[in-house]
């Protein structure tokens, strides 16, 4: 698996916060997500991405860029643009997207216990 | 079950983006995340969240905000600043927090099919 949290630089930088409700069943969701993901990591100003669903199908992905503009083009490559319409023809039932500007950051991890 | 995506009014409003691993266990915070999400939705100035968590625990919460100023009254909350060092010392192993502006919506959803 790859790691759960990006490796975000200091901010500012943008955040594309995608939340969504999967309709049942697979209808090829699983393998075109991953394709995306493997295509959104080659993209330029690409920073990272964290994601997570529940068994509800309820699901929270948060990609990371380092501009407006560089988003702007991921938004117009035609795979992504056919993803899309994909999803809203079949896997979701309803999604919100939200383009924010992270302005200030914050982490923590736990010390190491052997 | 309340609502899983936030009614969140037209942009610009602030987001908080908390994504995190739990550690194994309860511990207490079950309870305490219900007592938080509660006592958040009392502030002043805030607007909604989205939470989701898949069975490796990884989380990502999302809470939405009217300005930056209402975050750091949140943030000063005394409870929540107890939670939050109870978060550090037994819940979660790593956690990202970013503040966040966001400045372009938009959403989906799906004609109801009966």
């Amino acid at each position: 698996m790859s790691p759960r949290f990006a490796s975000t630089p200091k901010p500012p930088y943008y955040a594309v916060i995608f939340s969504a409700q999967r309709t049942g069943g697979d209808n090829g969701y699983d393998a075109a997500a991953q394709a995306m993901a493997e295509l959104a990591a080659r993209q330029p100003g690409y920073l990272g991405a964290e994601s997570t669903r529940d068994a509800a199908g309820f699901g929270i992905t948060v990609s990371y860029w380092d501009s407006e503009e560089n988003i702007r083009n991921w938004k117009r490559n035609l795979d992504h643009a056919a993803a899309r319409q994909q999803g809203r023809a079949q896997w979701y039932s309803h999604y919100e997207l939200r383009v924010a500007k992270v302005e200030r950051a914050y982490n923590f991890a736990a010390p190491e216990t052997d």
